[in-house]
């Protein structure tokens, strides 16, 4: 999310969701935290968006019932973000004004002027937009690659670029995640090219993972089992939901009339069908993974078939993907990912494309965003070989306040920002200290000591008892949990005979480091302890 | 870990370690469960260690006090064995007999003849075993590559594989855990000549973290140092452990008289230094980590300091290697990576290569190991591509049994086996219910209610009290929890008014359950809930 902000006008650019990594365990859904924009509420004057990805739209259910402004996307986009508004019952009250990056229009808000432009990238119908501001103007790229034989046929839109530098660019906001790969990112087409080759070598079933937004990937899998006479069922509420929009919106074509539903495709002999499914990245409740499983109601899977990972594992995800990927060839499929074909290309531009960009804007300044701070220092390396000199580049975190006057631009005073955690319909409830006791439970385990004292004579009268989870198997190690009850008792009877006072906070302080002192001697672990007085 | 068996006689090829990957949490090291050694404790005759690397060597010392039988391995891996059986005390009683792959010794035990050969790896001396057995020639291959120009010289013995081909070859028991990248692993001497183009560049201190067992690699930064006119100086205890043992033994050499402890090295300017550091995996207690964090008491890194990541993060550990990666690069550091530059290589066989040692082997049966099940697959394409067909690729799982005979070789039933957890000082006291109960309570947290009850009268006393750990944050979520206590209070009531009984078991049970039930209701979430009911 970008927040632009000049005088008394606010612009927001994107607002999506970010997916938990194994570092935030039980969370459903990262957020922005947008306190500053609900600050400031009277101010914003419009939201738009990039394109239809999650890591774009998703937080729009979060912040429109706070920030209800006109939101401004393409047609595609705003068909994704119907359905997810939809599911909020948000839809009625959304205020969604669609522009056609094609045309010359001009989008006002405030003192901003926005002119969309056409990008290439992994779901059709995304753009950048050129905004222009009292101090300049601003190219924000969105996320994009240039391709050049694109599956829809829209390539990035050069001529706009042109015009942009033409003006003079202010400032280039540019995406910059994938500079690790040299060169340029391959044209989705390379995929229906693979597609091909499986398909022809395939006698039984095809099963293909892939993201639910790969509307281009789609359409080629549609054209390819047309091609070699196959029917196309989808599974996975995602990938259903995409798919009716795209066709209802005309983004996706079926000219040979392959799409039928998985109860159809059923009944149909192995060669004549293939499945798109969802969990590419390992999702454990996904299609794909269930499939692995053995556990999917409609699917599984056997000798014969060919399951296509049509994905590369995000960081993080290798594991799970790849137990699925075990787990498929041990049920006797051939499987197909990234590592042996090429079954996905990225829809962000490499670093050739990257400096091509710089190029063809020629920004006074420019900010590396939908990076980490890698990327981002290599987009810097990147941008000096094009021209710029290093304190015309600016990396800047969440948060940070890139302050541009007609002279420089200074990563000012930080604002309030930072995450805001979904978990089950909590929104915020959970924070950093959950999360960091979470990691600790599920490293060291917990184990919970309960004494009930006389609340007159302060006099222990049940108790020590213990409870524990994750630390050592309760049964099999009852030795070490009974004698840490006796050491207990024999501290506490100290303490009891000591004095004879209601200070129970000293007691469960006691009760905690005289357990965890034990527990570290006996078996050098620091499970976490909670100790409980009760008062009778 | 190999077990060869026949009639009276066993031997043990390897006994490593594995290291606890994210769905392990807490755990220490992973061990190979002996129990079916254990009872047959008195057939064992020897143990026949391949290469000095941890998941080969490492469950020595845990094997060792129950089977002392004679340990055989080259002298790089004898040395490197005595460094972590010393350290438990189990040097002495230890029965350590060297061999030289280059004689042609055959080493015996029981029914077995075994010839070491040499093959490349990551690490120097590393072997394979020819097994002559009553049933035919098992080959073993190691771990290993084909490096024609090694860094020590000694390249994989053609000459014996030779020979053994020529004898006729039962059965090849080969890595297969690189087959996924195609063609041949390129030289270790590569990451030497990426070195003399990063020294070339740097003029601040040179920080190069890679494994402590890649004494190659370690050879090549002291060689391109004393180039550079740089001393080095290796920080991380096995690394130093590691270095001291191959120079001691020679298998490690420092002509330019470059290597300085830490002290020394801190006295020179920064263009004169050179680190060695552990960590390259992202272990958060080892120095890289420590280093990027900036809490290590010897090295900070800032502008000007160049930081070489000679490793590819195995999958896993992406997120922690990246998170120090940006760490280092947000210090103002130059990080160089793999996605930068051939600063890593592999210690295995490709896929050619693997191919390679099928037509030099030409065995009659395969086995592949050292891979997942998905490199098992790809391994069995490959060797028929080789010639051989599928019904003489096996693949065998853990606990597998493979019964060769003369005419054939089957997949038997299974023996105990599987893991054992070190976790802390104990080994085997955390099991999966522990593994299980700990990845539960980091995604849902836990929730214990106590009440007290007058073991006369049954009537609750005191209570309910709740405490709770990484569900919600309990401050923040105060109303939460005290509705789920109020709610407790009625229906807890009408039990103890219901039956005054003394059955705790059902009265726990409807803690567990009421408390489960609102809570999903108020938040779609299921922490574990722990209930106590405490007799006075």
């Amino acid at each position: 999310m970008f927040v632009l902000e000049y005088e008394d006008d606010i612009i927001v650019v994107d607002c999506g969701v970010a997916f938990p990594h194994e570092e935030q365990p039980g969370i459903d859904l990262v957020l922005p935290d947008i306190a500053y924009l609900r600050q400031n509420r009277n101010r914003v004057r419009a939201i738009f968006i990039t394109h239809g990805h999650e890591d774009h739209i998703g937080s729009l259910p979060y912040l429109l019932p706070d920030i209800n402004v006109p939101l401004y996307a393409t047609k595609l986009t705003l068909g994704l973000i119907s359905v997810i508004l939809e599911e909020r019952g948000l839809l009625k009250s959304a205020e969604l004004i669609e522009f056609d990056p094609d045309s010359d229009e001009k989008l006002t808000a405030g003192v901003f002027t926005v002119e969309p432009f056409r990008v290439c990238h992994s779901i059709p119908d995304a753009v950048g937009f050129g905004i222009t501001t009292p101090v300049g103007l601003i190219v924000h790229t969105g996320d994009f690659k240039f391709d050049d034989t694109p599956i829809d046929g829209r390539t990035t839109d050069y001529a706009k670029l042109d015009v942009f530098r033409n003006r003079g660019v202010r400032l280039l906001i540019s995406d910059c995640v994938h500079i690790e790969s040299g060169g340029s990112t391959p044209s989705e087409r390379i995929v229906g090219e693979t597609y091909e080759q499986i398909f022809a070598e395939s006698n039984g079933r095809i099963i293909i993972a892939t993201f639910a937004s790969l509307i281009a990937r789609i359409q080629q899998i549609i054209d390819t089992a047309a091609l070699f006479d196959r029917k196309v069922a989808t599974l996975g509420r995602s990938l259903e939901n995409n798919v009716r929009v795209a066709m209802e919106l005309g983004y996706l074509t079926d000219s040979g009339r392959v799409l039928v539903d998985s109860k159809e495709a059923a009944q149909l002999p192995d060669n004549k069908v293939v499945y798109i499914v969802t969990g590419s990245q390992g999702e454990p409740m996904a299609v794909l993974s269930r499939i692995a499983k053995g556990d999917h109601r409609e699917v599984s899977v056997h000798e014969g078939d060919t399951v296509i990972v049509s994905a590369t594992p995000i960081p993080g995800n290798e594991t799970s993907v790849f137990r699925i990927i075990n787990q498929l060839f041990r049920s006797g499929a051939e499987v197909i990912y990234s590592a042996r074909a090429l079954v996905h290309v990225s829809g962000h531009a490499s670093r050739d494309e990257l400096g091509r960009m710089l190029d063809l804007v020629q920004p006074r300044d420019v900010v590396p965003f939908h990076g980490e701070h890698r990327h981002m220092a290599l987009y810097a390396d990147l941008a000096m070989e094009h021209g710029l000199t290093s304190d015309h580049v600016h990396f800047a975190e969440i948060g940070d306040v890139i302050e541009i006057s007609n002279d420089n631009v200074v990563i000012e005073k930080r604002v309030d920002s930072g995450y805001v955690y979904v978990d089950g319909i909590s929104v915020g409830a959970v924070g950093d200290v959950v999360i960091r006791d979470r990691r600790a439970l599920s490293s060291e385990g917990i184990l919970m000591v309960v004494v009930s004292v006389d609340r007159e004579t302060g006099i222990i009268v049940a108790g020590p008892e213990i409870l524990t989870r994750g630390f050592v198997h309760a049964k099999e190690s009852n030795d070490l949990l009974e004698a840490t009850k006796s050491h207990l008792r024999d501290t506490l009877s100290e303490y009891t005979n000591g004095h004879q006072t209601d200070d129970w906070g000293y007691l469960s302080r006691q009760l905690r480091d005289t357990t965890a002192q034990f527990l570290y001697k006996e078996t050098r672990r620091r499970p976490m302890i909670l100790p409980m007085v009760m008062e009778v």
